[in-house]
């Protein structure tokens, strides 16, 4: 199993809605790539790792799938869809990173 | 219900010791957190955004639990001992983020 993270950096000034993400854009990624989404989850920066330290990340999703193949073949068809949503709710270019499962 | 992360930054020349850390570090870390731990995920990066492009994080450490309050009072007793099993296995300085559990 692979996880995809999409990090969006806590930087000061940008733009970010929750509110569109959590209702209209994960549903819409739900909706394209189907059960080879075996799980997303949504996480919003509250802190860092001093006491009064801002998150690095402003909002983590992760999302899990079979494989890497199985990512690219389901994303393929509608990245550009799911590209064009993304100015809707966010000006912050995200980090991308995939990953193995060790545990 | 919060996520604690520890990001490992992938950079050039750093060491980590993947079969350290998960044979003795993180069961380490479940010994001493017990059952406020509720669950813990370690993911290695194997790729970036573009084609071609080498994981922002070279490790990543997910761990849940009920609020900050709990974490904090599992881990101050035990914070000392944990910090210190770190050097055993790498000579990155994580970056440490707190979340909340939007979905």
């Amino acid at each position: 199993m692979i996880r995809v993270s999409v990090l969006y950096a806590n930087s000061e000034g940008s733009r970010f809605d929750m509110d569109y993400y959590r209702d209209h854009h994960i549903p819409l990624l739900q909706a394209r790539l189907g059960e080879v989404l075996k799980q997303v989850t949504v996480e919003q920066g509250i802190g860092g790792g001093r006491p009064g330290a801002s998150a690095p990340y402003r909002v983590m999703c992760h999302q899990l799938f079979e494989s890497i193949e199985a990512f690219q073949n389901a994303i393929a068809p509608h990245g550009a869809e799911i590209m064009a949503d993304v100015v809707r709710f966010t000006d912050i270019k995200p980090k991308i990173q995939f990953s193995r499962i060790i545990l």
